[in-house]
């Protein structure tokens, strides 16, 4: 068992209580199944994750592999499943694991948290992740994969460029001015006034 | 200054460098950030995020505040801008802060290493590090907002159900089948067989 750059099971989950807000059981599930994605996948492959839910197996994956959402290793694309996909950033190919729906009645406490079949206040927070644990690589089902082309493709490093409409620094390959000023974004938010002047230091 | 919980900028720098890979001044200039939108929201309020770049921004809020991808507290909006939006996720009420094009100039390493001016190996890091702790809040414009309605609704918390087509659970409010099944995901990978049986505990 490999807890990433963590010395202790321990360890991992005090930081993961830190990071994410709580020893959430997703995590210590992510804790497995990136066990897993190491024991699978040839050693020393310069790795990236696409991840398929923006829930705490995200953040399992920040912490234990040296994929973040900040420098593009990891990204999110959620389909709302408990599943990740781990694959080798040059050549495409690498595993999908994902918590399996046949294996999960093996596990009831797991199976309870997952499908929140009791109330969380009802829920042993120990007895999940200590099942957790026992089960393992016997939580997921693993499919080998190769991603599509255009994932394996570096993005641009070109600098930013200023737009003519806002005055705001943006990548030119969104367009002649930025993505708010074009209208391709929704709509986040109103101004209350015109501008803050930031406290002087 | 604060450094969210680290207890000096050194102990940050050091967890930035675990956590995304490198010192990256973009982190650093991340950390005046949250210490500008702590300085201009008031104490105690449960706070949401969003961040306006995939790049080293969203990492530092990640160490920074409660806000991760994982708790769902930090959104990526990709306007591909060097600016987050800190707000109060009841009253919707916060404040949008961007790098200032205006007032880069007065931060000629910071400038050189945005617009990537001139080559990565003859930027000297800790000369620009040094100058964005100088600059601190005079890198940036600021505005206060208000958050539009449907960033504000609860999202449900509802038990996933298993997709009748591929078996796998997802959430309810997807629709009939899941987004996989109903073709409204990109298609990411293919298998290159069927399933591989996970190693024995």
């Amino acid at each position: 068992m490999r807890y990433g750059r963590f010395e202790t099971y321990e360890n991992f989950l005090r930081e993961l209580e830190l990071f994410h807000g709580k020893p959430a059981p997703g995590g210590v599930v992510g804790l497995q199944m990136v066990n897993l994605a190491w024991e699978l996948l040839p050693e020393g492959i310069l790795m990236d994750v696409i991840c398929e839910t923006r829930k705490c197996l995200a953040d399992a994956v920040q912490l234990l592999t040296p994929c973040t959402v900040g420098n593009h290793w990891l990204r999110i694309v959620d389909t709302g499943k408990f599943a990740a996909i781990f694959y080798d950033k040059v050549t495409g190919e690498g595993v999908r694991i994902a918590l399996s729906m046949k294996k999960l009645p093996n596990w009831p406490r797991v199976e309870e948290w997952f499908f929140k079949l009791i109330p969380k206040k009802e829920q042993n927070l120990y007895a999940i992740l200590e099942e957790i644990s026992r089960a393992g690589a016997d939580l997921f089902d693993c499919q080998e994969v190769v991603m599509v082309e255009k994932l394996l493709k570096l993005r641009p490093k070109e600098p930013p460029v200023i737009c003519s409409l806002c005055g705001e620094a943006y990548p030119p390959s969104h367009g002649a001015t930025c993505r708010g000023c074009s209208n391709k974004e929704e709509k986040l938010y109103r101004l209350k006034k015109e501008a803050v002047e930031p406290p002087q230091n």
